[in-house]
């Protein structure tokens, strides 16, 4: 089985707070260089080439974002970063982003890929990503990459397949799970019939809008009117109107069986998530510390310590993100990290807009 | 019973680094401004007028300090900035100190005073030195302020005493006690007739030249070469050649029954000696917190949270210091605080005197 050629939609419109405080406004987490180098935008293009030579890739964004994607991948023609109208989660943005595509590749599978994750393997993803690609073109359906579990996460969505191959071959998807209680997500890790939905996924534009039309037709009309070629600014007077919906909850989840299969994806993923999640990624010294930047830790253990300024000194501590980055220091467990949120909406109703 | 003319020598050579990254090399704990505003030092002196007017005040400190103290005291003439030769701890500090002095005072009573010391009730310290002084100075002896405990705290030594004046009147010390065990201080505590020896105390010269001949025979030769006229030089000769001793180990400690005697001192006193005990002197907000600077608190209990510089952020901790100060930030439990001495180590052992 021959991959056909392949066009790349990367998603890059995510404000991301739960870096904070190395994530800011204008400073979200796919623009951040993490485990050093360059940014996870770039590593994301990067890593695609030859599959999706950057000649057939196009960059999803915000119009906040778009002036700094520009200088992030400078080689790309302006004409290919498309800039929603507004924020209506990822649902509305893939088909509008779809939808701008020139008409002569409208034959050629489609991946959908979010700009702000984390892959170890960058070969091992371009497999996976050709044979969902193969199998998204030959059988007509929705491939998404998932990733066998390597832990019983709470924080994901889960794909039900019947058996999982050991090797990057397609099997359809006999359920979609939100994310599961923990006792549920412990069955789903050690049962081995179930995959980390990865938010990577491969479609023909044709499938994928019959599908759209089929469980989302307020996008489905304004896709098509953009197609039909109303102009961007009615287009977006439309956008405006539609309801802020994930492509997960949106569509793919609405399939049946059949319509949507599942590569697995073994490249050492992560979606990066949180200081938890980025702490996964970095290897620990013989304490178990993650450190990076100018780092001093005494009799302390199982901590993520980063510095991208100034210097962070440490004692006695265990199990905490300790984080200074630019003018700004966060402290909290690692374990409760996604609450890094909290602060970030503490600090807007401080109206502290300078630290955002 | 009228309190005679009062000398006072500031003790202001400390380098101390349970402050870090707060206190650096060239800006010690004296030199810190705590809870706002002036620093220690300034507080010290400002806090002994009219008691010990500023014409008869005198400061000991180290060569390396000599400038910034001036420049923290500008109204002090420079010769009663006393430098001593090297650093040698309290006993010989003193000595070097009290020699120096014109011999046309040397019959007017002395009051030593630790320059890095927290005091909340200025006439309350003012009154039971005025007390110690008016002892001092009738019976002959020397005169230490004693704290009552607020807690029973290990890390101070403790006077033992028959009874415990309601009022800052003088008693004689029956013991001295070097830091005690946990069971031990939680005996004093609760006694009644022990206090913590504040390092604040007052003799007539003579006095103190006859106890220091008698225990500490060496340190009392270079004193009296000094006094003799031999001239700096050579006495720094013989200073270097003496052993460091504390002032209290050296001569307080082996007086016997009688010729130490104590005030106590109800002023809401703290030697500040760690972060945790700046923490007692900063007022709590509801959650326990204790913060100075730009500090947001999430879900977060009994901590002390400093900024000096940038934004400190919190979530989900308990009984930690978090301190930003300059380019350093410090995490560590508030009952290891004593414990930043191994940061401030391990900074020197990797040659970190960037950050010290």
């Amino acid at each position: 089985m021959v991959a056909p050629a392949l066009l790349g939609i990367v998603l890059a419109g995510g404000s991301g707070n739960r870096f904070w405080p190395l994530s800011r406004r204008d400073r979200p987490k796919q623009l951040l260089p993490f485990a050093g180098g360059a940014s996870l935008l770039r590593r994301t293009v990067d890593r695609l080439e030859p599959l999706v030579p950057k000649e057939t890739l196009f960059v999803s964004t915000t119009l906040e974002l778009r002036d700094a994607i520009a200088r992030e991948l400078p080689e790309l023609p302006r004409e290919r970063i498309l800039a929603e109208p507004e924020g209506r989660n990822t649902g509305p943005a893939i088909a509008w982003a779809l939808a701008r595509l020139p008409p002569e590749l409208s034959s050629q599978p489609v991946a959908i890929l979010p700009a702000d994750h984390w892959v170890d393997d960058a070969a091992a993803f371009r497999a996976a990503l050709a044979s969902a690609a193969a199998t998204a073109a030959q059988r007509r359906v929705v491939v998404t990459l998932g990733v066998p579990p390597a832990r019983a996460e709470t924080g994901f969505g889960y794909l039900e397949v019947d058996t999982l191959p050991e090797t990057p071959v397609a099997v359809p998807v006999r359920r979609f799970y939100e994310k599961p209680d923990e006792e549920t997500a412990h069955r789903f890790w050690s049962g081995g019939r179930h995959l980390w939905n990865s938010g990577v996924f491969v479609f023909l534009p044709e499938v994928f809008w019959s599908q759209l039309e089929r469980h989302q037709p307020a996008i489905a009309r304004m896709a098509s009117a953009l197609r039909g070629g109303i102009g961007e600014e009615a287009a977006a007077e439309l956008y405006a109107e539609l309801t802020s919906v994930s492509i997960d909850q949106g569509v793919m989840e609405r399939l049946g069986f059949g319509e949507v299969w599942t590569v697995p994806l073994r490249c050492g993923w992560s979606d990066l998530g949180s200081w938890e999640a980025l702490a996964t990624v970095l290897a620990p010294d013989r304490a178990g510390n993650r450190s990076r930047g100018d780092v001093v830790a005494v009799d302390s253990e199982d901590n993520l310590l980063f510095a991208d300024a100034g210097t962070v000194a440490v004692l006695g501590i265990r199990g905490l993100a300790v984080v200074r980055s630019g003018d700004s220091v966060l402290v909290l467990p690692l374990e409760r990290s996604q609450e890094v949120r909290r602060i970030v909406a503490e600090l807007g109703r401080a109206g502290r807009r300078d630290l955002l």
